[in-house]
């Protein structure tokens, strides 16, 4: 039986156990997980339809036909820009009464849900998110296999970019590096826009890298990743360039601590909101409490933010197979940021840590 | 007055004549049209809200406040990783009674949705989009000229695309010449994963670059875009490498006729079907109607795709200020695919070609 084939079992499962009468998955990660199908429609109807019936169809549109084919998936339905989805829909469910739907309440916007209270009535739908990401939630040996390279990519990308570092480069030339290293090595796409920063913009967690020029002293934030088979990986490194401050060393050495203390506290059978206590803690002590602005991670997988949310109200007990960042950073206004982020398996019996690339502090000469 | 309070003016009338009590924008496009706030908070809560009594709050993730701050916006609030959403939304609008809430519904989630009725209660919301999109339809003068200052790094890493073409480079060598030419060029970003299909490939409309090389007679196909100061361009273009067949000649011209058919009908006042049609109705004479398999463009933005869509049905008046795609295509399975793609915008007696890369036949010598 093929990985799919086991997943689609569960859903009916779960649809029996729920008196779901009707499941569309419409969401690329979920579709992907549950077909092979990777697929971003835009604004066009996708849709893994499920019944109780035990009836299967993978809508897509037409201009994706060939590549849903090449899935194997038996019942495949095209869509074109000028057919009405819910007509299609109608085509393959038939007439009803359909019983109760289940749709991801967290990707579903509401004029699609309003387009389909059409066919399936006002009542409320099921959130199906909690069967689906929650099966997600711990990856399998071949899912955790493929997550390795994609993290063994991100570590010799961040090489690259830190190799490429020199006094005027700009941050965007260091993008370029970074991104064509990954693409380069295999991965399809970057987990998301390549960030690097250098000097006070590093102190915005978020910012965009643009044209502001590599100086001496300068933080340099990466935060990078890469898209192989599917699963998304995500470091963060930062390193001096040229010489350090006494406050640059206490800030850098505060985070690695944080980092560290996060790994530690990661264990299968404890709440994920330890990790997060265990690197705020480092960071309190260290006085800089107030420049740690952001939860301490966030799941990792066919998204590169999924479940579990890392943050410090997360009672979720940590099980053998989650996958997550752990990326504790202090930003300090005007003087600079400084993050370290791993990707994280949760073991039998502890962690193993998918990320590599060194963390003790670089100055890099120049 | 900033262009931004222009457009919150409008949409103080729109609310005053739709009798909206209270607006929720929270898609970052829109958001990024009404405040210059360009963010991307992925499950995190962003929203511009607005009260028909003219109070307006800007939510934010808090580690964002920073970059939310530079955009000058009054009221900004910010919302933690444990922060309940819905209470900082009522600390800033109140108890109520609210009067009618109006949502962006192509965007919002279900979930949010479910959320925000338990503050403003089941009464079903106003579709916000008629209004955003609609403003957002036609560009002024200073988002044309940003527009065409993105299309114009398009075509120039097009054209180191074609540049760097030579046998035995793979798919994905080509895709970080393209992407690394952008970002030199002060592209913020990409307006989406570059697309580079060689051969059999380019039989497919949106395939994913590869290992795949380039051989000698190949079609290489490139599909591309550069976002800059918020705005995307999108240009494809087709080569042949090599020698050329009589069938891929023949299929070239027949799509740059439909090319160019759908720009001769591109004039303010026509509905936006006629572009579709008159470029559908070359490759129907040519034979090969059964494989352009998808609309003739879409409106483009802040959006890579956003309205119009330029679809068969679409009954839409053009009008001077709409910016879209003109990208027919041939996709013949086992021989290969072509399409050329230009962004153009309507004016006011007709029609502005951004991209300007040549587009009659190109056999790259090896």
């Amino acid at each position: 039986m093929s990985i799919y084939e086991v997943r689609l079992e569960r859903i009916q499962e779960w649809m029996t156990e729920q008196s779901v009468g009707v499941l569309l998955v419409t969401s690329p990660p979920n579709v992907y997980y549950l077909t092979g199908f990777d697929c971003h429609p835009h604004e066009r109807f996708m849709a893994l339809c499920v019944t109780a019936s035990g009836e299967r169809a993978l809508f897509v549109p037409t201009l994706e036909k060939e590549e849903a084919e090449k899935t194997g998936f038996a019942n495949i339905v095209t869509v074109s820009d000028t057919d009405d989805p819910m007509q299609k829909l109608r085509d393959v469910i038939g007439d009803g009464p359909y019983g109760t739907l289940a749709v991801e309440k967290l990707h579903m916007t509401v004029a699609r849900y309003e387009q389909l209270q059409t066919v399936f009535g006002e009542d409320k739908a099921v959130a199906a998110e909690d069967l689906l990401l929650g099966m997600r939630l711990s990856k399998d040996q071949e899912e955790a296999a493929i997550m390795k390279k994609a993290a063994e990519i991100a570590d010799r990308a961040v090489e690259a970019g830190i190799n490429a570092i020199a006094i005027g480069k700009t941050e965007q030339e260091l993008v370029a590096v970074v991104e064509s290293t990954m693409i380069g090595l295999g991965a399809s796409g970057t987990s998301f826009s390549t960030i690097v920063l250098a000097g006070e913009k590093s102190a915005l967690p978020h910012g965009s890298p643009g044209s502001r020029t590599i100086q001496k002293g300068d933080f340099v934030l990466f935060d990078l990743g890469a898209v192989y088979e599917g699963y998304c990986s995500d470091i963060t490194r930062t390193v001096i360039v040229g010489e350090a401050t006494a406050q640059q060393r206490e800030i850098y050495e505060t985070v690695l601590a944080a980092n560290l203390a996060g790994i530690a506290a990661t264990k299968p059978g404890r709440p994920a909101k330890e990790v997060d206590r265990a690197a705020r803690d480092v960071i309190e002590a260290a006085g800089y409490g107030e420049y740690f602005t952001h939860r301490v991670g966030h799941g990792l997988g066919i998204e590169v933010h999924e479940f579990p949310s890392m943050h410090g109200n997360n009672e979720q007990e940590m099980v053998p197979g989650m996958v997550f960042t752990i990326e504790p950073g202090v930003y300090v206004p005007e003087v600079g940021g400084v993050r370290i982020e791993d990707d994280v398996i949760v073991t039998a019996d502890g962690v193993e840590i998918l990320t590599s690339y060194p963390k003790d502090l670089q100055i890099i000469p120049v």
